[in-house]
């Protein structure tokens, strides 16, 4: 390990049932039949609103956790199923679903069987895509992060890769209060993981659930 | 509806990833693999060392909604693998895992495909072996709680039945940090139950979620 630079799941957002995305996945549906119902209390805060040039928004304990997102953070690493719809690495003009200058501003490193050249983006994104195990993607990223650290992005078969593989240090799980009943499930194979992670739940007036797991002694 | 007579699951464990129980039942292991795990959180309440004829115990949040469990309750429904070890209906001598005082003090009918005699214990708990449909059993259970609630005691497996029919006003369950892996789901079929459900989380200081779904307007 890098000196101090930690992996990190920032808000990663489950349904009650444990879903992290739905079914029907598509261009204009990139939660598939979840819609908008697991980012909801997230668009509602001060910070998710300011990312679509929104005024207002909550100031309370979901606002100061997602404002955790980028703080400290030197590069991310996420799943081709976060970056696109089904089928995007056939459409050599897709950049992602962020628009030009996406949330990131470090290198985000895209896991793919399908890579391709990278791409810089406005405002510091540049999408690094890489064909690799979780723990050389991880070196790499690690590499570019400078010593900051590393953003574990999803979806949630990545997330499950890493927590498998033993890469994950902290991950902050927002469990929202709706029954998806279809989709990727987050929490498979992770038996025992008490033994290995501090957890902690808090709730939030906004409805949704802040579980906070963080490696034991780490 | 036998005027204001509700259905309620009380207290009912689950694991972060939604399991109501683990693999691996037998008389030696009511949860299998899970242990005790699911319900360390309630005999550390006063409510439940009482239940042991112990002193000592919490009185927080875990001991006030532990004690909704007889509050205003007439019958309970069970399902066959909570009444007994897989296989329990091949012996003639079992009569539950609770001793000869179970903690019932009502009828409680258990649905099984083997029916046998009713079985009357002290303290008031007498088990009827009904093969019958959810609604079917509810009304039988209705009646015999004389316009007092029914209790829907578990497992998993009955909940959901009874859930996916409609004949569930409130349940409380209880989401416990740890993650068992493999088991018997609560979660599963309740696709957008929050559209017929209130659905409320409260976190306790003993690290347990409390979950409150209430049928909407019910
Ligand atoms: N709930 C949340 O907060 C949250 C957060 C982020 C994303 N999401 C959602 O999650 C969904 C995507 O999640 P997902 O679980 O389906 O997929 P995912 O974890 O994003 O990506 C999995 C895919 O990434 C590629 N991949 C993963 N590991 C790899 C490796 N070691 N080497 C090479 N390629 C690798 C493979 O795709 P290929 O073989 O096709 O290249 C694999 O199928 C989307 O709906 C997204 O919007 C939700
Ligand atoms: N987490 C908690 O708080 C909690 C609470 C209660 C129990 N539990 C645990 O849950 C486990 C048992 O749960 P489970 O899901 O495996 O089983 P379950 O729900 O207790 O019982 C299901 C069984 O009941 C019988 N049954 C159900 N509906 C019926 C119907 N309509 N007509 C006739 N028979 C019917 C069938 O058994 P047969 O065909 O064999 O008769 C069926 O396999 C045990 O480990 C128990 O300790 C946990």
């Amino acid at each position: 390990m890098a000196g101090t630079s930690r992996t990190r799941v920032q808000h990663f957002a489950v349904s009650l049932d444990g879903f992290g995305t739905g079914v029907g996945l598509s261009r204009e549906a990139p939660f598939g039949h979840a819609g908008h119902k697991l980012h909801e209390w997230m668009f509602a805060t001060r910070w998710g609103r300011q990312m679509f040039g929104q005024e207002g928004g909550t100031r309370g304990i979901d606002d100061a956790l997602v404002r955790q997102f980028s703080h400290g953070i030197g590069a991310e690493i996420m799943g081709a199923g976060k970056f696109g719809p089904p089928g995007w690495h056939e459409d050599p003009d897709w950049t992602g679903w962020w628009g030009a200058n996406p949330p990131f501003h470090t290198p985000v490193f895209v896991l793919t069987h399908h890579p391709r050249p990278p791409l810089e983006m406005e405002g510091g994104t540049t999408f690094h895509f890489l064909d690799a195990a979780p723990a050389e993607a991880l070196a790499a990223a690690r590499d570019a992060a400078g010593g900051m650290d590393v953003r574990i992005g999803g979806g949630p078969s990545m997330v499950r890769d890493f927590v498998a593989a033993g890469l994950v240090d902290h991950m902050h799980i927002v469990v929202v209060p709706v029954l998806l009943g279809r989709g990727v499930r987050l929490w498979d194979g992770m038996e025992s993981l008490e033994d290995r992670y501090d957890i902690e739940m808090v709730a939030s007036l906004s409805g949704v659930m802040h579980v906070m797991l963080a490696r034991t002694g780490g």
